[in-house]
């Protein structure tokens, strides 16, 4: 039985490369979650044990592809960035977007009993889709990720007050929404402390702030190095390394712990201090202790 | 914390809506199976219970996603077809691809221990990743399902020919890979006959034809019928149906039992006596015995 | 000077190959058109000139490119279709575009004199723009040309009619906007006739149905043949013709005359009469009288 | 004739929108000007109107689209560069390209007779097709720019090579081929002059450089301005000016002539005196004497 005759039809499969020198960022979505919610009867406003599921299934998901240099998770969904010189799959988009998508849901899945040891999966299964958006420079790429911990922030600060108002205050779900329509950021704070005794910036900073997942190394002091996000900007394309300074870069990645922390990376802090992230080049390694 | 500045890197995600009108085939393929092949003991040329997980998997994308027609499974790879009137997700290819990715995945890991009680998995897990590819005309779609079946069939000849050399025959792999070379399919069959007494038509279907998962419905008389190939390519864009027979269609698919057979689906045959398949129209559904 | 260091820019281009066995419009449009009209005082609502130089421009684009089937044009709009098998340019959508419009561009230049011997072109010069479309199916296609063909009705009609009133009623361009305001195809018609004793049907077919630029064979008698759309929908990749076959096909196309005629090619009659067309076979080349 | 029934064939366009905050390069090949050359007795290696056609026509498509930020052209093929925070014809691919194209050739068919005054165009006239690229950052840019120009001067010290030991060594183009294969620059230059007197560095710069087409504003003194490429590359995205300012500098840049020059602009002195080409801000218009 020859195979030939049918073979024409590899033909119709369409290049999908992603334009090279940009910052990759993959965003995974819970499907039906709110749905997932019921069923499995989450905590409101947030339930650890599932954003634990999902840290969880981000950290193998980074500890699995090298080429991620952070990720950062909220809710039910989770942004994976590729480094702007990555040429994984030849950066393929259906490939990188369909191994992130699959290596997360296998691992949620998988750790869900971890989390949820009473509460046995069954069917319909938690899936989620995903896709890839390029971002040229360094600033674009972080205003992507504020972009999403912004938003956090902003839905967990109505969320908190919306629960507070109905499991605290007893008001129904109507009420509740009534109650904060229109109201600022400020009012919302406000009402949480003067009604419920609550400081909002004593909630769980994994709530107020999301995940963020990297590789962790020893944090460097801003002034004394010199990875600006604009010579960043300026690498054209995959420096030729030596293959020693690859296996050097591949080994010292393997050995550093990928860790999952609550912290602002709206603000520079965050970067200036982790200088391997933006630059792709391992750090130190903190000797145990 | 206004968002509003960081909203603009919205509008770099790009549109990857495809083409209308034409068939939407997802296929998935195992990430590093030959590695998954040899942790887990899977049994050579072909393990039972390896490709019962994966018909599992498959059984549970198409029930979950009635815009599925068909969906064609052979060692760690499946090819799900969407029909070409099917709207689901404005067609936008990451969120097919994707979803489907995720399903598959899911049930995969989930559904494991059913098949493999012995062996837990453990990381890394098994993942797939996908791809999607569109065929304007029923013949393309065909010729690609007849490409994947007649794959299916030269490699599993080979396979089993190899292993039969290997395990009864004594041979290591290079000396099977000698004997082997520049065989035709006869050949094979003659050395598997001859050497072993094995008569390759007498191996299982689900090693030979792969596996083929669809609705059930009542089959028809060829002749009884009048959805041709042709009527079907000249359906232009979704029919406008009433809404009370979108609701009726809906619902006997719902009714309808997914079923994984091992089924020639490069003749005629398969196609005409099922013509809801490429018409996406209901069939009958059989009484129940 | 070495070069090498530069050349990875090449690998920035993206790839842009027309998805297969679809049938490729490539449309073109006018840009600024209106200023154009104004400053070559263009007769309103049509000009015979204008029209002419169009088709004389899309009659060399049709001849140059063997590989387009037919072309369709109204105003200061074309519409070239290239036959599902075509390859030429590997299907590159750049390619295809910039070409036919560069084509037709410089042939609108250079025969502009010929049909406005006064009035030589100045700065800003006549340009297009263009983009490509793939059609699934014959359905679609012709779909498209009926599209485009019944909108050239609509808007001569409308067009007819307000130029009638500003030009023989008396009415401003306001007045005119008005009184055709809600108006219907027979409200129009009858405005045309009882106030200016005009038939609309005696207008010149080529304002009322636009142009049609084909090759040119003997007519079939639609019984004789058995083209019919579904066995071209049914062809799923360029047939194997042999070679000297397909030097006989070029042959044949180069010796046909590409004419332009004002036909209606929403019905049938066009398509059966002209098998050619749509087979991509070229038909017999009438005999010269 | 209702035309609602036709208008899903809309559906069909695919969006093709460049991805944002991307310098976008539309470069422009000459179709078949091998065989132009010899219908137009092109003088070789270098035909000075030929290359100044190109160079007017160039010189219009700047003028008209002051979104264009330089172009480079060599032989028959010109680059168009659009900043990247341009947002004409909201980035789409086809309308960038099909324009530029378009207003090239248009131009270049207009312009001939100036050029070549004894030598009327005819039948098959010059064409160009084009495709878009994206470029992330302005080092990924001018890397483009500079793999044009080396490719120039390669080419050009080839064929000035080769037509001296054709037209002045009395060689055939087999044996000068023979004479050039292997090579090296200082190998030809020293063929050229120890042979036939030939300075290279004497020969005109529009023909060992190209031709860069830009709007002219007062040099800068390099340090005195601080528009550097970090910070370039660090624009994110358009940014919001005053409408005032907008219209400040629409005036200013249709005020500054455009210039068609003949530099090296690998360098970084180029760009350094002239900021305003990658800030896009127009510089100062100078005096006019």
């Amino acid at each position: 039985m020859a195979n030939s005759k049918f073979e024409y039809v590899r033909n119709f499969e369409q290049a999908d490369h992603l334009l090279p020198n940009t910052w990759i960022v993959v965003r995974i979505d819970g499907r039906g979650f709110t749905k997932m919610c019921a069923r499995y009867g989450f905590e409101k406003p947030n339930d650890r044990r599932a954003l634990d599921v999902m840290n969880a299934a981000a950290k193998a998901v980074v500890t699995d592809l090298p080429e991620i240099v952070i990720a950062y998770g909220v809710s039910d969904e989770y942004s994976f960035v590729f480094h702007k010189t990555c040429t994984l799959f030849e950066r393929r988009e259906s490939k990188l977007v369909s191994t992130i998508v699959s290596t997360f849901t296998a691992n949620y899945v998988h750790k869900w009993s971890t989390y949820f040891p009473d509460m046995p999966l069954a069917s319909p299964l938690p899936t989620f889709d995903g896709r890839a958006v390029c971002y040229p420079t360094v600033q674009n790429l972080r205003d992507y990720m504020s972009w999403r911990q912004a938003d956090c922030h902003i839905n967990n600060l109505y969320n908190t007050s919306f629960w507070a108002l109905v499991k605290l205050g007893g008001q129904d779900n109507k009420e509740a929404e009534k109650t904060l329509a229109g109201t600022l950021a400020a009012d919302k704070n406000e009402i949480l402390f003067s009604k419920f005794k609550i400081n909002y910036n004593n909630e769980p900073e994994i709530f107020r702030k999301g995940s963020v997942v990297f590789r962790d190394y020893e944090l460097v002091e801003p002034e004394s190095h010199n990875t600006t996000t604009e010579s960043i900007d300026a690498i054209s394309m995959p420096v030729e390394q030596s293959k020693s300074q690859a296996e050097k870069d591949k080994k010292r990645r393997a050995k550093a712990r990928v860790v999952v922390e609550f912290l602002d990376i709206i603000k520079d802090e965050f970067w200036d201090k982790r200088p391997w992230i933006l630059s792709n080049k391992p750090g130190k390694v903190p000797k145990e202790v």
